[in-house]
């Protein structure tokens, strides 16, 4: 009955037979090596383009060094009011970024709105005077809600981006559960729908550290390679980054894993909405559950042994907020979550 | 006959066991998990001593944040001529150091002293006024000569950096290439000898990546816990990077790979000291191996296989420079590097 | 009909007069001079209090500086969404403040609360873990929307954040205004009401660049000198700023200068919610007057000679948005508006 | 026989009087004046070409911010030991340059030259790798020496730059001094020289604050306009630096003042080289005045009543160390030094 979060989970067994194959021998340091050749490879293959990939070490160095990719001095990012990068990365986005300042927005389901966007931008004139320089959008895809955006989502928030020549970045931290969820080609949901440049989290499908910086418009997303570098973010090993990758991308290897994840949480998503101690607080897209429930069901649930927690969130609607009494609660699964731990947890609810 | 580097070669069996053993199983993220704990404990043990551990992805990323730890607005740090973070690490000194200045001095054996140290101090007078604050000297342990310093010598330097409240900072890119060498207590070259932070890695020594900050003296290095979250170098899976560091530490394993490193350079060194075709360039205190020799002989020696590059140095004393005609050349084993490569080597050298 | 902004006029006759006063002879540089010292105390009179006095170029880098100075790598700000360090200040907070972030918060005539600060900081736990660390309040005295704060309603929010062992700045650009407007003792709307560090603004109220960072408590704010001259902000020839606080401060100039600008604003204000052709967006109580008028009115006053704004804003509540047709516009008087201006404006307005 | 510096001194009364003449009137803000567009107008006739000028500060905040342009994540600048960049900026260079790095060189009478330039190059291969990305060179103009670079030295210095498509810095807080020595055209010691941007301070000169990033490249240096306002140093009443600068430019002023200051600094080495008491450390070629002497008669002189500093150099050749027993010491002429004070020392000194 453990929801606390996908990167609470170890590895894929077959990652941890990757690495050990690939253990042995020596190989050029900081990515002249086969692998990660491959895996770059592998990487055009599956979003059905040319792009540059970049390893780093985490999902909050993917988005930061992305961000600072895109930017200028003065410059200036829009993202939803709930997106990890405006919240959990510690104030990465801002220093790694050189002092990109982030402007956040409301928006219903974790989501923002072309509208909304809109309406942002319009406190910046063309002429940046003193306000900064708009230079990219950043959208969570699976959100900070467990939702996901459509492609047409996207490709509005792309059009309007676009339209004042700024970069579309894309934290995918659950990229794999989105792509999962959708069924879609990746290129339909990124380069395809204006996306210049990904985070590309695997760490959080099932491996040990799996994040790459993926450029598709090298025009929007300039200097990455000495961004990470001065970050210290360039592995001398870089092999052990593409073992993973390879692994992932081998034969749909990431989408079984997250498509179990997905599954788990749907199954939980389903008992929720059957129960009468909790409610669904936004539509299961992805492997996150959010609920609803009385503080007291929420002990109750974490004397029983249940591992979850309460959810704060500041870009909420109206009518998305905890009723007198209640909390709102994450639930996450992962690649390993089993059927019986979300029926344990269901018959502990109610 | 691949002398490249050690960053070149794979990783330790018993490594790669320890990976696969710890795949299975949920647990705290960001280094709230039991491996982790654990890992701290045998540092602790290793070290005789109370210290915090922070794992961060690279070498770059532990000397910069060590850093940037001891320093303070306008701060200046002290280093040698031909050291790996005023050279090889893009800037990230400057940048993740939030605008530390290095200031080098040259030195026979890639070596500072007590007294280059005190006059570059002498340009610093006690009040910081215009030329900002000394706070930190950085000695490399292995140096970029491959020599070792001993711990009289560290000593000596940390009492003049203590003398003027700066902090000492280790970067043990080859931490265990030095204590192989030395067969010391790990205690009598940091802090003993005076070294309040060290950058630990052992990714070198045969890990994937095991890179961690090692804080002795936490009133000389403060926040870096947070500085390592906004550079982005906080691991969601930190126990893959712990499961590296206790398969190194149990049993020793750790001198084990660094030994036969260091005996494969010894090798290689005397065959060197043997030939009329080469001649050593500094003592062989570790697993690297630095030689002069024709130019011709380094392109007879390429065409015959071997992997191996020219150095340049900026700090070096008059006479460690190469004689016209002669290139300097690095040569680095590494804990798979086997006798025949050695003697294949030395063969083709004559 | 100039209602631009107050640094779009030139400078008091006796400021003038003191700076070609000051200009003959030598002086110590870098603020080791008579008159910087002779300034220092007049703020310690003026305060009432023992302070630390540091000049710099701007407002921007006033402020920038200060929150720098209260922060801590992943040091988190907080403000009103309309403030200008988080809307007009280029990125200089996040900049200059080595990757502060701010969080804003909306409230009603241009001020924070106590209740939306607390409700604010409740996504931050005591234990900073992901999120970062709160460090620092920032209140702007004049508001952005020409409002006051009362020494009461600082000393909650001061409560709120010292709670939290944050600091408080105050961001005193028109710190005259306000003063001139409430008719207190300064020290009654900063170190007594707890605030810690203020960036105490001259230029708009008649010099030609009178920016200091006061230092009420030195445990809340560290390293300004240094934070000074690393962002470039130490003047050589300090006695240029010094002469004109002194000026200011001498006979009480300053509140002279800000009580006739107040005057004229008031007298604008007036006359504006005595026409039917536009209403106040929020009561007058500095320099500044908002109105809410039809755009084709602006077009008319515009036409006629008048110089002001529209003035879009963020943080507004539901009931300060202007209404279908109209547009918030922003007139400011300086020291020199006369009522022969003033009163041109009004007969144009109707 | 206050030779301390020339920052000590005040302003000519020219300029007081222009403040003055100034202090009147609405002007737009941030520049938008007409003092600004005229002294924009004026700098170019003076340079005869098209160029692009932002006032700043203070000489650290123009150097910094010009590097800063010129820069890229990594880049690293190339200066001489003793540049006043390298040591004398409390880490500007590297903080607001975002992580720039600066390497230096030694070099004879406070210079550097193409062969020096070429030889710490050849450290960088053209493919940046781990080592960053040469970007700029910078030179002081007149050197922390005294000196004055030829029109010939500067363009085969910009000769190597431009080769490696690295830009040319000038810091020109002496530029003045330079100009006057060298009687030339300032076209002919800057663009036409190879130099990409330039630090024109005319504060020393005898200005109260006039000190302008000038651009003659914008290719080789960008976004200079949002680096200034993310660093806090975009005055809004503008035209009091270019009110200065007017009157500096204004019928050769400030030749004017920097040619009084060069005759008084030559009397004052001629007697010095006439003296048995002292010897010329450099030629004297601007203001400034460098020698060596015992000790004692430092003492004495300063008994006497004289002002003047020892001076420490790192980038000095052998022969320009002071022996056993002497102290080398800088002195400063301005433009009000008169031939009494000179005189006065002289005597004083035997």
């Amino acid at each position: 009955m453990n929801f606390a979060s996908d990167n609470w989970a170890g590895v894929s067994p077959k990652l941890a037979a990757a690495l050990t194959e690939a253990a042995a021998g020596l190989a050029p340091a900081y990515g002249g090596d086969d692998l990660t050749a491959r895996a770059t490879t592998a990487l055009r293959d599956l979003f059905e383009t040319d792009l540059e990939v970049f390893f780093v070490a985490t999902g909050t160095a993917a988005n930061a060094l992305s961000l600072a990719a895109t930017s200028c001095p003065g410059g200036i990012g829009f993202c939803h009011a709930d997106a990890h990068i405006a919240n959990d990365e510690g104030g990465a986005p801002a220093f790694l970024g050189r002092g990109l300042t982030l402007i956040t927005m409301p928006g219903a389901n974790g989501k923002i709105t072309p509208d909304a966007l809109s309406a942002s931008l319009s406190h910046y004139p063309q002429d940046p005077g003193q306000r900064g320089t708009p230079r990219v959008v950043s959208l969570s895809q699976v959100t900070e809600a467990g939702t996901v955006y459509t492609p047409e989502e996207i490709a509005e928030i792309g059009y309007v981006a676009h339209g004042r020549r700024m970069a579309v970045h894309m934290d995918g931290a659950r990229f794999a559960n989105a792509v999962a969820h959708l069924d879609v080609r990746p290129a339909k949901i990124t380069w395809e729908a204006g996306v210049d440049i990904l985070s590309l989290g695997l760490t959080k499908t099932g491996a040990w550290c799996c994040e790459a910086i993926v450029v598709f418009d090298e025009a929007k997303a300039a200097h990455v390679a000495a961004h990470r570098k001065q970050a210290g973010h360039l592995f001398s090993k870089s092999r052990f980054v593409a073992a993973q990758m390879l692994a992932m991308l081998d034969d749909g290897h990431w989408l079984e894993l997250a498509g179990a994840a997905n599954a788990a949480a749907a199954r939980l998503a389903a008992g929720i909405e059957a129960s009468q101690n909790a409610r669904l607080a936004w539509p299961c897209q992805s492997n996150e559950v959010f609920a609803h429930m009385q503080t007291e069901t929420l002990k109750r649930l974490q004397e029983a042994g249940a591992t979850l927690y309460p959810w704060t969130a500041r870009g909420t609607t109206v009518d998305e907020v905890p009723k007198e009494g209640e909390t709102r609660v994450r639930m996450i699964a992962n690649f390993a979550t089993t059927d019986a731990d979300v029926d344990a947890f269901l018959s502990a609810l109610g």
